[in-house]
């Protein structure tokens, strides 16, 4: 079934983008205001884009008709922490989600204790197993939406989940971190997984050849 | 454990960003040259961002020290098409991954039928449970990486997998996508899951007083 995007409102154009686009990583933001008013909230228009400079993306809508806290506070500071969310926290993420006023501080409200940064003034949620200490990189208008490219300076990773240090060797699946699906709530787990090492051409070359033998 | 991205070379950096950034949503890239030299490959720095105008993003690196036919084929066309990889087709999907030269059609070498597009020049896969025709919106350098922004013209989704066409509902278990995970070639599924619905203000005053009563 075909549907054409010129054809139908972007509100019906967002349910599709997103019960289509899945399973997506969670940036869970953390910001502060110039007063330092903190703010959390998760977002799943995420993920990295390059490493040289080390680029992450998020696309982060209007709250209403007006702007969201975390777009506020990033363009009045240039600073944020994205933290992974594990399915351990996932309830108090969720708590983090509503849709509070810019006074509320989300950290509170969820009972989330918080580490300082080394490198930015926003604190990193405890118990996260990732962290990245991100300065805006660019912004990018998209309508409705607003692209904010964060330079991640640096990564907190839970030290039960780092295999090796030096190789920077993670740990994946034990870092338990679950992925946006559809609707009000669903979030995939990242329990089950099946493994398809990539091919050289040579490799693939055995194989085609085996096939047909 | 802290990594300091400003201490560690890029590659290394590269590791850290795709064994953390997980589960990521997984883009079949169909584009092709000015002569029609079709080309297919899969690519997870990859996600929506916006829907009025509807925006997805991919960041597209390096093939060794050039630049990837995929990006060579957007650059010179303006248009290219993105479908979503279930897990029927995973193994088709890493075909395409290998690492051939631009004369190689990576669609005919994993024996993948296509689809005319209606909108634009490069085909869909068949049997893809989701397909997006698209044009360049946007090119945004990030180093050794590009990340284009892509408009979303039209949406194609597998028949049995629309509840609803009118209201655009989709059952996105149903579409059976994968999402990236870590290593040469760990996929996770979407087939378990957990809701956790989002609150309203009210709702969580409620739930926050009955905790404490």
């Amino acid at each position: 079934m075909m549907f054409d995007f010129n054809d139908i409102p972007h509100a019906e154009r967002y349910k599709l983008i997103v019960s289509t686009i899945v399973p997506r990583p969670v940036a869970w933001v953390v910001s502060q205001d110039a007063d330092g008013v903190r703010n959390a909230a998760p977002y799943s228009f995420f993920n990295g884009f390059a490493s040289d400079p080390p680029i992450v993306g998020i696309g982060i809508g209007l709250r209403g008709t007006g702007k969201k806290d975390t777009l506020s506070n990033i363009e009045a500071t240039g600073q944020f922490t994205i933290c992974l969310v594990s399915q351990a926290q996932a309830l108090q993420m969720n708590i983090t989600a509503t849709d509070f006023g810019p006074e509320v501080d989300e950290l509170d409200e969820a009972g989330l204790e918080t580490i300082p940064s080394s490198l930015v003034k926003p604190p990193r949620i405890a118990g996260s197993p990732v962290a990245m200490e991100c300065e805006v990189y660019q912004l990018v208008p998209l309508g409705l939406h607003t692209l904010v490219l964060g330079r991640i300076l640096a990564m907190h990773v839970q030290d039960d989940c780092v295999l090796n240090a030096e190789k920077h060797y993670i740990d994946s699946p034990k870092l338990g971190l679950v992925g946006r699906m559809h609707g009000r709530g669903w979030y995939s787990l990242t329990t089950e997984r099946i493994e398809i090492p990539r091919m050289s051409p040579e490799e693939w070359a055995q194989h085609k050849a085996a096939k047909k033998g």
